[in-house]
C-alpha cells in the first residue's frame, strides 16, 4: 500500500454560521462546531485511506475565540499520521472578517478515525503519511507522543513504555 | 476601488450527503444542493466585495448527475464578473468516489448577488474582476451575454441593444 | 396518455419563516427559499405525471423582495408545459402581511423536472398540459421559447433552429 | 370587529416526508406531524385575527394512518370558532398516493390559539367565525361542547354549567 | 406478562431551547415542544413494553407558560396506565431558571401509544402498570375516565357505558 | 460562594437516534453525538455555577460502541471539579436495547466550560465541587492531573511543575 502526502487529504469546509447554530451569546455553539469539524475530518481520513471511516476519539479541541452569527468559517482538515488501522487528523478552524478580508485562527482540534469495512469491522489497509512542510512534520512527530499518552491514560501501556512522553520529564 | 482576481474569491465547501438531505431515490435532494450552492456562492461574493450580499437571482443550474447518500460533495464558487452593484458567481459541483479518489462533475450553476448595506439597500462599491485562466476569461465574456439576455427577457432592454446576444443570430 | 389541465397540478406550500432559515439581515435565506420552491415544484410535477421526478434544472429565479423572519410565505407551483419526459414548473412566491391580510409577490422561479422510474432512468409517459387561463396560456407559449434557449445555450441546437427565439431579433 | 367566514382562514401546507423526519418503521414521526400541524394551524389563526398568536392547547389529535417516507402530505387548517381571545382550529391531514392521485385522510387534530400583543399578553380583538358549509357548522357547534369539556376537566366550571355536554348524558 | 411500576418508564429529556426552535416572540415554538414531548413519551412507552411503539393520539396538551430562547427545558414522561395494546403516557415539562436554580412547570400533556411489530401491526403484549405514588395513582384512575371519554367522543361506546364519566354528572 | 455536590449538576438527555443523524453505516454520526454531549454538559455546568457558560475545550472523547439508528441514547453529564472560572464536566453515554431493557456504555467524554457574563468575559464565581461517591472522588482527583497535562501540552507550565503527572513516571 503506497504512502501518501499529508496534502492529498486536505479538506476545506467553508460555510456560514446560521442563526439555528448559535448559543445565547449569539456565537456558534461549541457542539455545532464539533460536528462540522467531525464531518470535515472524516472526509480527510476517507480521502487518505479510500475506505469508510468512523470516529474513534476526539483527542483535544481548544476553543480560543468566539465565532459570531453570520461569520464565514473555514474548517481545514489534514491527516497527520497513520497507525495500522487508525489515522490522526488535525483540524484548523479559521474565522474570516469579510469586511476586511482578515482571517483569524478560532480553534483547532485533533480527532482519530478508524478505517472499517461495510460491516463496521476495522480493516488494516491504511497507507502511511508523508509529511512535507515544517508544520506537517512537527505534527507527524507529536502524533506519536499523543498516541502513547492516549494508550498510557487508557492503561494499555506502562509509563516506561511511553518513551516519547517520558522524555519530557527527564 | 481596486480590481481583484477571480481566484481571490474562490470558496470551497466540501461536505457529506447526510440521510436527512436525500430524496426517495436516496440521492441528494435538488433543493438541498441549491441551498448549499447558495451558501458557498454568497461567501464567494462577500469575499470579492467585502460587504454583505443578498441573492438577486439564480440564472441557471443544470443537474447532470445524481449524488448518492454518503457521497463527498465539493461545491466550488468563484466570482466571474462584476456589474456596478451586482456580481455573477459560477459554481461547479464535484462528487468524489472516495473508494477510488475519482472526481466527477455533478452539476454547475450561475447565481447573481447584490452588495447591500445593513438596511438592505444596494451599495455601489463592487470592485471589478480580473480573469486570469482560460476558463475564467471565457466565463467573464459569457457573463455579459447572460446579463443582456436577462435584461432582454425582463423587458429592460430591446433586442437590438443586446449586441452580444444578437450576434449569435447573425 | 390523457392530457391534464395545468390547474390539476397546483401545489400550495404555506409556511412560516423560522429563525433557523434567516440571513444576517434577518430575512429568509435565498438558499432556503430555493429548497422550499424545489419541494413544492417537485410535488406539482409528481401530481402531473403520477411518477417519481427529479430536478433537471433551475431555469430562472428572481428574488425581488426580502422576506422577513416570521413572515407567512405561500409557495404556489403549477406545471406549465410538458416535453416528452420533462415538465416545466412555474413557481410564484407570495408573502403575506398577516396584520393587514395584504399579499405581495416576493419572487418567482422556473424549474424543470424529469419523470424517472425506480432506478432513476427517464420514462416517457408524461401527459400533455392543457392551459386554461390567460396566464397559463402565456406561460405555456413562453415555455417553448425557454426550452429552445436552453438547448441553444447548451449547444444542442443551432441558432437558426431556435425559431421561436430567433423571431425576437427579426 | 367584523366577523369572517371560516373559509378565509384556510391554510394549506403541502410538503414531502423527508428521510430526516421518519421513525424506525420509515413512517413520518408523530412529533414531526404535530409540529407541521401547529405551523399550519397558527397561520390559519393569524389570518383570522390579523394578530400574533401562540398555541394555548392541543385538544385532540388522532393518528389513524401511517404516513410513509416520500409521501406527499397536505395539512389543511381552518378556524372553527372564536371565543373572546382564543380560536379553535381544526386540522385535516391528507396523504396522497401520487402514483394514482388518490388522497386518503391520515389524521385530524384540534388546536387552540390565543391572540397576543408583542409582549405576549392576550388581546381581546378576535372576530367571530361565520361557518358556511355543513361541516363548518357541525364543527362550530361541537367547538362549544369541547370548550365546556375543557373547562370542566380543568375544574373551571361545574358539571351542571356544562349544558352542552350534560345533554349528552340525559 | 409481568406488570411494571410506573417509575420504571420514567424518561428525562433535558435540553436547551435553540434559536432555530423559536417563534416571533423568541419563545419555544409550540410545535417544537410537541415534537420533543412525543420523542420523550415514545421512549417511555418503549421502555414499558419493550417493543416498537407508534403515536396513536395526543389527548391533551396545555401550554401554560412561554419558554424563552436559551432556557433549559426538562421533559419528563412516565406511563400512567396500559390498555391491551395501548399505553397512556403523561408528560410534565419544566423550565429552569439557571441563574437561580428555580424550576417552574411550563406545561403538561397526555399522549397515547400503541405497541406494534415490525410490520406496524398492533401486538397484544403490553404489561400492566403499577402506580406507586399518590400522583401516579391519581393519574392511573383518571386514565380510565379519559379512555372512556375518548371512546365516547369517537362514537365507539354509548354515554351510558361511560360509567366513570357519567358519574361526574350525577 | 457555597460549594455544591457533584450530584446537583446531574443532567440527563435521553433521546432517539433519528435518520437525519446517521452515517453511511446507519449508526449515529460521531459529530452529532459530540453536539448532544456538548448541550448536556453545558446545562450541567450552568446548573453548577448558575451562570452562562461557553465550551472552552474538549479534553477527550472515546467512541467505543456504534449507536444504531432508532436507538435510545442517554447522555448523562456531571461536573467533576471546578477551577477558578472553569469547570470540568464528565459525560457518560448509554445505549439502551429497548427490546431487553439492557443498557450498555457507548462512550464517554470530558469537556471544559468557562463561566462568562453577558459580554462573554470570564467571571470568577464558580463554586467548588463536593464529590460524594467513589467514582465522583476518583474523577475529582483525575481532573487535576488532566488540568496539569493540558497546561503542560499548551506550554503554560513546565514538566517539573506538573507534580501530579510527573509522579506517574517516577
Amino acid at each position: 500500500m503506497q504512502a501518501k502526502t499529508a496534502k492529498e487529504s486536505l479538506t476545506v469546509l467553508t460555510d456560514i454560521v446560521l442563526p439555528g447554530e448559535t448559543n445565547p451569546l449569539n456565537n456558534l455553539f461549541g457542539g455545532e462546531l464539533l460536528a462540522r469539524m467531525d464531518r470535515a475530518a472524516s472526509i480527510s481520513a476517507r480521502r487518505h485511506c479510500n475506505q469508510i471511516v468512523v470516529t474513534a476519539s476526539v483527542n483535544h479541541v481548544a476553543f480560543n475565540k468566539a465565532v459570531p452569527l453570520g461569520s464565514v468559517v473555514s474548517v481545514k482538515a489534514k491527516v497527520t499520521r497513520a497507525f495500522k488501522t487508525s489515522m490522526e487528523v488535525f483540524i484548523d478552524v479559521w474565522v474570516e472578517d469579510t469586511a476586511t478580508g482578515e482571517k483569524l485562527k478560532a480553534n483547532e482540534g485533533i480527532y482519530t478515525f478508524v478505517a472499517v469495512d461495510h460491516t463496521g469491522k476495522p480493516t488494516t489497509f491504511v497507507p502511511e503519511v508523508i509529511p512535507e512542510t515544517e508544520i506537517e512534520k512537527e505534527r507527524f512527530d507529536a502524533a506519536l507522543r499523543r498516541k502513547q499518552l492516549s494508550l498510557l491514560l487508557a492503561g494499555k501501556i506502562k509509563p516506561n513504555d511511553a518513551s516519547e512522553l517520558k522524555a519530557l520529564f527527564d
